[in-house]
């Protein structure tokens, strides 16, 4: 990587003047560091390299280029050339090419690739009609698979006519019977082991783990994380095995899902792409709509306020102490949520721990509550002109303020699961701004009962 | 699993009262679920069940429970059990649950080990010795080395006998050079293609890309994902290869780094255990440091509040607005904040491209500030007793405020990022605290010069 940076400048310049020269960058070079490269040229210059290249160099090229890259660069290219491409890329890869582009375009080029390649158009058209984030989607049709009754050495010859076409995903085969049912796994270290005649249906694994095409990619993640997977295969409903998905394409959904979860929990909802993709416009409305909402939800304080302004008017300085009181109920809160949300994503927490939950957070929400109280009650007497039942209003109200925080932050994303929705959705921000009310409300209501003499002195109940 | 769910109950009593079928049972039942189902017994009942069972059952299982789970069990069992168990295990697997073990347990294992398997316990002390996260902690020593100047057909040979001994990793070999020097790779892909009398030399793929034992595991995840690797290999600063890390280690430590981001995002010092096996006493630390940092910083709001009386004294109701024009700034500022921190953690944004940020935040921070200072404006009109100024007041505000929120909130994580601190440590409720404070000073400033005959007609300036 290191060497391509360096390299970065004057490579540019060979492989627009002499992109044959590529051939000989190859054994130096990682295609992952040339598709780097090729990225940073203008969209027009990458495609002029590509067209020229033979299509045995442009392939690993372009197949290693960002998805946004490769809908902004084919476009650009004879679709003729585009469709040899593609022939070469794995399936799975070639179906998400195809998702990225236009319509109009991606018809153009389907269909030379069916004249070139009708096997992989097909392909494509198969994982294509899978939704976008399911395990059909991320599945690859490229996996070797044989009948259970042959003999290991044959297993052996398979997995090489198989390498040798180009193919990945060499390293298990799958037994399938004759209506193309799963009935077991062998891995290529399973065939080394046995006897090069002895029946691969003595070497099977039975007990598979599989996936449905239908299932979230999250999930499809999460059981190759839990069962140490480098490949699993999608099974339909009965039995019959549709395509393999392997464990670098989960790498890319965990990063993907989490960068979500992560922009959730701020509040912006999810971009798609990265920061300098995303177009100005994009952002206002992925921000605007939370930003808006939250605004709103923040009226009730000021409602809140001058619902309560007799009080406020009777207490000398109280209303200065609001953003102070209600943020310690916001952040305590936002605690509890982010904590809540990250045990459900990684399926530490269950919904039916809620009463744990909630009584860990109770007192957990006590103990910190009466921390932060001992400070807020040294703080309010620092001013000699305060009451110091006013400073006993100030601890009290830390209390509930940090209770209620704990207590709804932490219950908030588990009825928002309950009933089917993201928990992650703004639910931190969200519980902050409705903490922020109800701790107005706290506030008011334990002056109005510790400093009832001096409200009622100022003419107020 | 929904197999090992159904039965659980079940299969515990039949665990519990005759260890032996567990022989049966693996046949049906992945590994990972057996482990699941033991981990949810006591760590005394487990302790018992996994002794009595033989190391060839008890092994499998017992490496594929939780590392909590592991040092829970372990020092309950006879340590000359553990070593056997210990024996069979992967040595990087090996080497994490030594490190979860009391110092005093692990040694009098480690000793039984040694006379077990020297070979192990040499092993474990070859991995320990690197940082927690560092890439030589996360390597296995088991992979296939061999000299460059052998045949294929030996070379696969190699392969066989290392799978024979019950390791993993076989689907890579390494080429070394007398001096243990890394020179090339070839796949057992690479091997199957080639003739048996080739010399392995002439397949090896020689652009290696590879990692140092000190770096650190992210920077190792974000290389193999990059380049696609199920397989990494760790060479020191003289290419000696000290081991090879594979893919199922990396989907753990992203899960792991980004609960930890996550946790921090949420001002919470990351917990390292999941939420039901943290103390509640580790809680109150880890959460309560920073709701006490927190709360100290919004001491400035109130300090500030209090300094402006006069104003808020003048501007009839203006004091019931501060936590509805704070909060709008602190969103703002959390959403700018979470696209650069994730942006950072993820590689898209790096810190040259600061002025780039700047400009684009500015800009958004001010096309949102308007359309909040609408919405903003049209709310203090419908109350009549308000004036007019006073919801100019409140427009400027919002844009004032939310185009702060914007560029500070996006430039906080690029200088904590430029100074060597980690961006995600509680920036986003931090910059939420500064930017309330800066929100009142924004707040009275622009009432100071809309409200000015207000104001000095209440007698101040």
């Amino acid at each position: 990587m290191r060497l391509a940076r360096l390299l970065g400048p004057d490579l540019k310049q060979v492989l627009k003047e002499d992109p044959d020269q590529v051939r000989e960058l190859f054994d130096e070079i990682h295609p992952e560091d040339l598709a780097d490269i090729v990225g940073e040229l203008d969209p027009d210059e990458a495609a002029q390299l590509l067209s020229r290249l033979s299509v045995e160099y442009a392939a690993p090229i372009f197949e290693r280029l960002e998805e946004e890259e490769q809908g902004e660069i084919a476009p650009l290219m004879p679709p003729e050339s585009v469709a040899q491409i593609a022939s070469e890329m794995a399936p799975d890869d070639r179906a998400d090419f195809f998702s990225v582009l236009p319509d109009e375009v991606g018809d153009v080029i389907l269909q030379k690739l069916e004249r070139v390649d009708p096997e992989a158009a097909e392909e494509v058209r198969e994982i294509e009609k899978w939704p976008e984030t399911s395990a059909g989607h991320l599945m690859t049709t490229a996996y070797v698979h044989i009948g259970p009754d042959v003999t290991v050495r044959s297993a052996i010859d398979a997995v090489r006519v198989h390498a040798e076409n180009h193919h990945e995903n060499v390293y298990n085969i799958y037994a399938i019977d004759s209506n193309d049912r799963l009935i077991g796994i062998a891995s290529l270290r399973d065939l080394l082991l046995a006897t090069p005649l002895q029946p691969l249906r003595e070497i099977l694994r039975t007990n598979i783990i599989s996936v449905r095409p239908t299932e979230d990619q999250e999930e499809v993640a999460r059981r190759m994380a839990k069962y140490d997977l480098n490949v699993i295969p999608v099974v339909d409903d009965r039995d019959m095995i549709l395509g393999v998905i392997t464990v670098d394409d989960i790498i890319d959904v965990l990063t993907q899902e989490q960068t979500e979860d992560v922009q959730k929990l701020g509040a912006i909802e999810p971009l798609d792409v990265p920061y300098f993709r995303t177009s100005f416009l994009s952002f206002i409305k992925k921000r605007g709509v939370w930003l808006f909402a939250l605004f709103f939800g923040e009226f009730f304080t000021q409602t809140a306020l001058r619902h309560y302004d007799p009080v406020f008017e009777a207490v000398k300085g109280a209303a200065y102490y609001v953003p102070l009181l209600i943020s310690a109920g916001g952040n305590s809160g936002s605690q509890s949520s982010t904590l809540i949300i990250r045990g459900l994503a990684v399926g530490e927490i269950k919904l039916r721990d809620w009463w744990r939950i909630l009584i860990r957070e109770t007192f957990m929400g006590l103990v910190l509550g009466i921390g932060l109280a001992v400070v807020g009650f040294g703080r309010v007497l620092m001013y000699p002109e305060q009451h110091t039942n006013f400073a006993f209003t100030v601890a009290f109200t830390l209390v509930g303020i940090v209770m209620t925080g704990c207590t709804v932050g932490a219950m908030m994303p588990l009825v928002l699961k309950k009933i089917g929705l993201d928990p992650a959705t703004s639910s931190t921000p969200f519980i902050a701004s409705l903490v922020d009310v109800l701790g107005i409300v706290i506030f008011v209501h334990i002056a109005k009962i510790i400093m009832a003499n001096v409200i009622a002195a100022a003419g107020v109940n």
